[in-house]
């Protein structure tokens, strides 16, 4: 029961004025928010789900995958282990797997991609997550340009990129260790920069520990941080962020 | 000295191919590389300054503002403390302090306000750290709007003001305490979401790790964190994202 | 304007259907909501409401408390320093100040003490927080007992209180250092056990956390803890558990 | 020997009055203090025993249950590997085993659900969690209600069952990464709210201190906290909660 | 009233057998229990009682002096700031005060100095800490030798006074910074070394975390560690020591 | 060559004066010094060495035995793993192993057990630290009594065994979680207690932190704390104490 | 295209002023900066390159040192893994591996050792990061000395070889658990100490964080740390400060 | 007494063979050790003496420098106060005082400056830490040359001064905030750098945390870290690699 179908029964007189008013009472919570934020993420994503699968069991991901299918869009599961990813293949031939960035996906409905959004890395160890970033923004319709072991240790590498880099319209800085990679950038670009810091390293890197501090300690302007390794959380927000640059026009 | 007085120079014969050469050789660091960077702040900023204010003495700060007037454009010092402020503002009268967001700052070229960013805050504690990032974002061209007190511990207040905060172009969340305004505003807009823990708590807050943790780790997606109570670098970025997604039309 | 008012312009062809479903769209959020939240928070707390003052100027916490009293409620502050409470009674002389327990209160309309609930503490340093937690149950309606410095240390003393503890309804376990207080009583009473880890100590108490993690740690069953130093919390809580268990008849 | 042999042999002259009390001064630590606790043990927990598996070898497992079958009540075993079920149900074929919550439990007595409790979680993954809170729970005697997946990422879900949530007499909410449900929640019902912290998460929710710290520093009113991944904990303390409010008539 | 009353009570048939029984139940908490723990610390202590005179008002520390007084036996107060100790003193003249150690005491019946123990420092600054620890163990009765400045930068100087320092029954290693003072002491004497770290450093001393953790992790053999700066809790301990090898023939 | 040698071939002519000044100022470094400590060494631990096994080769393991062997004295090894006691025990039949404390030990002249030392422990899981600290105690002559499973959740267990642990010269308090075992005790001893925190629990246990800080912020006097797990050092300490007291007659 | 191309171009006409401008400007970063940076590596290193393999897979290490071997010179892999040696030795066989160091390395050049290094180590567990320091160190062109087994748990061992150790240029110090050797060195010699901290402990060395803090706080002068476990770095700098001490007649 | 004394009077009879030996036993504790260690320490610091004034009080301090002036050489106190400054100097005119660096010395006999160290700084909040590290360079002997301000957030000023940098023998790389500094100087220059983190930042710098683990991951080769604000530290290293590099021709 939607809101209309309340209003008509009003004026119909199939229900009371009180019972009218009980029942717009209970609706946000169970229709018309639902319905409206549904819509919402809709328009947001342009009909993507998104699942987290690590803890989950492969038959969990396997229902919750056959439920994006069924609702004809397209699905992103992150961190799903190749056990997961056989499993969830075994039953849904489409969905893709890619091991090194750990991503799941099904693209029922390919979007062109726009604009340009950069993607760094330190070292080669910070692949993975880098690659979670660039292929989660790809899915989310970013055009993406990648230079990875641009780090600091040899800063001349950086500068050899450095404008091309200046092209895209966000840049994702990923980098393990000291992770200063971030820093220097924003300090290079004139563009929103997202810092991923990542687990790679040893002692005094806590796993992620020292290079999540030093990005967020950076006083380099124009830089904001994500969780350590969360290469999906860059790469949608670098995404976000190329769709509001090539549209504009916003007041 | 430029590279074109080199060449000048070197087809005039004053100089040597050797002692073009060497020049050349400093150049980059010196002088041209200089002037690029220089360049691009420029343009990158609108002809903005900024200091952080905080250890330094208020001699050093007034020599910085000093600089920046005789260079004509606008300037802009953080956490600048009361007495810092009074001393500056006695020699250099032009500038001005807010002691709320402890802004001090000259504006000798204003800009119009375009666009619009929000900033909301979960309570009212941490209203200095939100306006360190309001008045920052108008500094470099945005326009503002404020959405106070609106924490999770109440959430219908959120609710209240959800569709105009959707209007904006980019939201900051200040939270001190738990820290999960960020997380619950991300999941109800479609704009990036920079999210700004703050010190505001006790115990276990642990000056503001507790909702910088909070906020690091949220699902919501599309939200990116930067360091405890600076709220300067929220409203920097957002000014950023803002311009980007008013101008449009990059590749 | 509110949903009865909407029904009502709808019928009487004021307004459209399509005006209709709008202004029902926007309700939840602005009015219904809103109200009913209010609703429910007046049923909460007996119309009382409360104000954390630490981060707040004098002035703020004024204004807050003269609209509680425009409302005819109980007003409750936390954390209140003795210069805010001067300025704000010497405008509301109504408003009463504790100095041990910092908070700031306003009884408008009193009510009877039901109940028993127990607030312990390990020494007498604890007492500021755990007259917090007796004073706020008080104000919420429980009957409090005070058992301090019945501390593990000397266990005997504990023990000699204990036939007493056994009959609250709930009991406030406050403690510093080791903060192995909470635990023990845990094991010998079955009740709720509530318990607050506090600031008292040095060296390796860091601040509370040595007691706090005591305290999360303790494998007797029956207790839950609440931020250090958080008297205010526990002493809420326990007056709900109390009320629950006065009541009772809850299906 | 007992306090009253010990007063029979007395007037009897079996024993001298130096003698009596010498006995008594021994006594409280042998058998009476003992035998009043276990007494007190069997009236709080209506004859069930609980033990925490793990670090225990399978073999001690078994002992300890064969111990709690020879008394005749229910028992329950938290954190048992499903080796050490396997041992102990090869053994003992009427103990069952629940591998999501890894319970393992003996219902020889089985009572009737009272009340009513909810157990709510943010992720799917918190699932082994809350179903060891739940379990427990219903273990102890209440009757619960379970609402998974309702996290603040999608606020509409935890709205759209807010109404059924809030006729629970107390609430578990079981939460990792950011971890502010609880909070939430506890804004929005009128019941004491247990919430459990996960280590669910990656990166800096370094294993569950994140939500901890979010629970902790809630400003939300009526909540305390439990030990990361402490279902057991959280679900015996809202049985017991439940259990009061039932019964009611304290004073 | 006491055991012996009861069993008189009971045979003379003032009260039946079920009084008798109900009295004696509750006795060992109240009054049994309380004497026989009182006679116990009476006998460990010689008469002495102690206070922690942090964060208790200086008029807290004058009652419980008083009552010392009044018992007739030796008292000491830790941590006693020089408000506390003259506030007290003004009432009470017998008390003494020692600023550097900042223990307050009275000593009504001096015990003889047995035996010896010895207190080492790494440096000048810990000296507060040490002296608190060797005024303690002097105050409980044991011979003190002071080893100042002899930490391991040149260890020379440890050496230069080892012999003397194997004299003793016991060793106080008091250290701040890397405190490794303890770890070279116990690899050289054959009694055990009580080792203190300081809150003595800056930076990475993290206010003392920095020698707590590498006086744990010594593996040299027959050290133990008390909190930070807890100068008293060494000196209580190395004074038991002590008392235990001078009385020896136990068994 | 020693201090002797050097004087008998001075004073024969041997060698010049300068060249005895040059032997005698390398001496302690080389001979003297180390004949002096060895000797030191046999007198404290009556002809035993100890091996850290942890982190060394099996093959390390069976060379360091062999020569303790081949010294014809006793010989104990720590956190020996099963592979590292097959491979020595192979070679080395009169080796025995423990593999609860992971103890490896030859003991080629037993000593006679005297005095008395309490091993307790809080719960089940605890056992192995514990048996690590009864065993060591025991392998250095002191005679041990052990009372397991008496923590703090049912303090009446420790009631119920408190005479007998008072008997003992020194006392080691082993508990994981809460760690509150040794503060309790402590308060009702008056011997030395020696706490040893373990690494069982989880969550906000952190592997032992939670146990050791409670331990360290003990306000019950008389305590010292060692290293996590650290059975053996406990265990050596206790009878370094005991041995003490039973001697007895030191100055 | 180099600088003196573009002189000569501009010169003879074949390009325009603005052209040599245009090609200047990026000249830094392309070619010029890079082959000077090379240049530079060459000279430093002494045509070495290194490789962080941990994190890469074992095809990258392979094609990482076939373009070594094909550029000639020598090259470094550290925390080399035997599968990765092993993959990598099958197609290079002159590629060398040392599974106790990890070190998987290739001189095609060797160098003659020079001047001399101390590597020290506090136990035998230590060995394999003081392998890592020791081979690097070498590897780099220094004769390296160990000493091995000299912590301050029986002093003794270390003056053994003191003078031999004074001997060296620069010192590596190599500890884990309490980490006090690299302090102790650094007050008796008068070269650069270099300290490493290892993960090498249990409890509360917290994986190399306790050493770590001891040799950051050591007030002994001349010593500086590396990261936990980073033997490499550690050897690196040893080699370098030892190539200066040798050639010296610097400025 | 020394060896030499002890030689002569065993030669002529004046003691006994059993005397002699008694007395060199203990000599190298008492005066050979003490001799020959202080005639090392000459050796290495030229005369100099350094005492930490921070904990001490002024009279402590002025008697300390009173022994170095009698002792005739130079001495250095480091984090002095103005106070203790004051006192000190009141007494001692010749003492003198940087405020900046709070650094407190005496230059009896002026050695001559030799060789190169550069002091680089991050930004001018770090300038007080830079003087102490540059002073004490200077003091112990070392020509020194400042480049402040340099930090990575505009990366040309850096690249401005680098050739100036890389002429030195070593270098002191100082930096608060994220701290990055180090690493990036590490990676351009080939003589050794001592990194300092400093306490300047706020939120999740932690007080230098985030610097010294910035530094201490840091995989540029070359570089090694001191404590927190430890300029002296730094300034006394590269002192002493500096003289190294002047001197050379060491074995």
């Amino acid at each position: 029961m939607d809101a209309g179908r309340i209003l008509d029964d009003f004026r119909s007189g199939a229900i009371t004025r009180e019972q009218a008013l009980e029942l717009l009472d209970k609706l946000p919570y169970e229709d018309i928010d639902f319905a409206k934020l549904d819509h919402h993420r809709q328009l947001r994503r342009g009909g993507v789900e998104t699942v987290f699968c690590a803890g989950k069991t492969a038959e969990q991901v396997r229902i919750i995958f056959e439920r994006f299918i069924a609702a004809g869009g397209n699905a992103l599961g992150t961190r799903a282990s190749a056990e997961q990813a056989e499993y969830v293949r075994s039953a849904l031939p489409d969905v893709q797997y890619d091991p090194v960035s750990r991503l799941l996906y099904l693209v029922s409905r390919p979007a062109p991609k726009i604009g340009c959004v950069a993607v760094c890395t330190a070292g080669t160890s910070d692949l993975p997550v880098a690659e979670e970033a660039a292929k989660t923004a790809e899915f989310f319709g970013a055009d993406v340009k990648r230079f990875y072991d641009v780090g600091i240790a040899g800063i001349h590498r950086l500068f050899a990129c450095l404008d091309e880099i200046r092209t895209a319209n966000a840049v994702v800085a990923v980098a393990g260790m000291e992770g200063a990679l971030g820093g220097v950038i924003a300090g290079l670009v004139s563009v929103p920069v997202v810092a991923v810091p990542t687990s790679v390293g040893y002692g005094a890197s806590f796993g992620g520990i020292a290079p999540l501090l030093t990005m967020l300690n950076s006083c380099a302007e124009g830089m904001s941080v994500v969780n350590i390794d969360n290469g999906f959380g860059a790469g949608y927000l670098v995404a976000r962020i190329n769709k509001l640059a090539v549209q504009g026009n916003r007041t």
